[in-house]
């Protein structure tokens, strides 16, 4: 468990780093490798104009542009932080700028269809080394970022079989030096942990909450009102931007449906104990289910919501 | 918006406070009651001895036992603090201590049932007054409980038809001077509304903590490990404690009945617009659930998870 940043580098690990796209994700990458120094110069690209003015009035880069390629020259470490969805596109275009030896990386939830789509565009003589720190807020934007943002979470590196292992090591320095805490897995593997750990609750959120919102005979201000109860909890990670979940959906799509299967069937196991009064289901259900929540709070991934509230 | 207590009252509202039920809910009362002198004398019952023990040790009340029926002896304001399960059973225990002109209420999750079951054992001259405040942790006991629980929650009052307005306005200058904002409506609108906003969302987190339990392509470690993407949200909500959580299910059964399955035709059609790609259906969901998060965040119920997390 990390709970404070490792001291500022003498020396920067990387000499320039470039980050494609600056919404929450790229400009609290840019901030934290510019206070922990670990890029000699960050250069950043967005394609919304409005976006870069930010990032210019913000000092949050050496360069700020429109153009991912002009971004991407003299880059030794690129990193795609654009919605899953447009990532091949984006690839496609900085392709011909990125310099020999140069690693691409990129910060998607969804791992195998990157691999697929953005693996063959990829230069030789690039490594292309897929990456995902799970970690985000219900903000979007380059105002939404802070450099703490990766501190003590984790962050999964997909190296495809056969990846240079000293770039593999590079990047993994590199989330190391923002707080994270790396680990290794396939890009098969990660897309089933995710669409658990992270897919399926945000369907399951933006779910409860249209239902919520089509009620008749409840009003969205009692909604609104009475949403301690244990909905605003849902509504916090239905605010998730819709593009970037769009695309996770898209892109996970087998292993999203296979958790929604099963799912729904124990969501009939409890329904039918609901209806005929079999509290025995109940209690037992609602009681194994503590033992992952104490697992979260031991290992410092969430704090107990107590000491949140205590005034 | 109320963010800081009322000033301490110079003389108590009510003489002799009783509570039933020494958990979260009831030792955060207690605790209230006495930092803010809503009550001269505060008497407290548990059936569990270890609890009354703990009561003395922290000093709670002016009496703890584990005779209900003690505790309410000469008692102005009864407040039954145990699961919804037993409060028809312990009303006809404390029944025949209830003083004439005394008021009676609790803080059950569900209120129809208890208007039903508990409403015919009060005795004449006694005020039956059903309230909930919609507060809570995902902690237990007496240890748990804290005096600012209620400040800026809702508390609903459900007086039954032809109640006396007399003790209506004590029981909600009571909640006012713990800092609740309180809200009167009927028994069954109340149960609608938290089968919505409550009920439902809880249900539904017990599961999917469920699911994910039992998982043979995932381990629980990796579960753990990267439940920062959303899925730690539903554990906090599905640590609630069991029998609380059972009896509320068993008791507004219709209600949450009716919720399941519209939530369920909603997930249907999100589950076959995954299925068939249709990136659209998704956008324009998950576009349309953000509104009720803003009404959220502006009217003080949660506050930006950003603001949470940055160090």
């Amino acid at each position: 468990m990390v709970d404070s940043f490792a001291p500022v580098r003498a020396r920067p690990l990387i000499n320039t780093l470039a980050i494609i796209g600056m919404g929450l994700i790229g400009s609290s990458l840019a901030r934290a490798a510019r206070e922990l120094n670990l890029a000699g110069r960050i250069a950043a690209a967005d394609r919304d104009a409005a976006v870069t003015e930010r990032v210019r009035v913000l000092g949050l880069a050496d360069l700020a542009t429109t153009s991912a390629a002009e971004a991407c020259a003299d880059a030794d470490l690129v990193i795609l932080c654009t919605p899953v969805g447009i990532s091949a596109r984006v690839a496609e275009e900085i392709a011909p700028a990125l310099k020999r030896g140069a690693i691409l990386s990129d910060v998607g939830s969804v791992k195998g269809m990157i691999v697929d789509q953005v693996g063959p565009l990829v230069p030789a003589g690039v490594h292309f080394i897929p990456a995902h720190p799970v970690a985000g807020t219900e903000h979007s934007g380059p105002d939404a970022g802070f450099a703490s943002l990766f501190l003590s979470r984790w962050c999964i590196l997909t190296p495809p079989d056969g990846s240079d292992a000293q770039a593999v090591a590079t990047l993994r320095a590199f989330w190391e030096g923002m707080g994270a805490i790396v680990e290794i897995m396939s890009a098969p593997h990660h897309d089933l942990v995710l669409a658990i750990t992270s897919h399926l609750p945000h369907l399951i959120a933006y779910n409860i909450v249209g239902t919520a919102n089509d009620l008749e005979a409840v009003t969205q201000s009692e909604v609104i009102k009475f949403s301690a109860g244990g909905f605003r909890d849902f509504t916090r990670i239905a605010a998730s931007d819709p593009t970037m979940w769009r695309d996770i959906f898209l892109h996970n799509k087998d292993a999203v449906l296979e958790m929604l299967g099963r799912f729904s069937e124990d969501l009939s196991l409890l329904t039918r104990a609901i209806r005929f009064g079999d509290g025995e289901t109940l209690h037992r259900h609602f009681t194994r289910t503590r033992a992952i929540r104490r697992g979260i709070v031991s290992l410092g991934q969430d704090k107990p919501e107590t000491e949140k509230l205590k005034k």
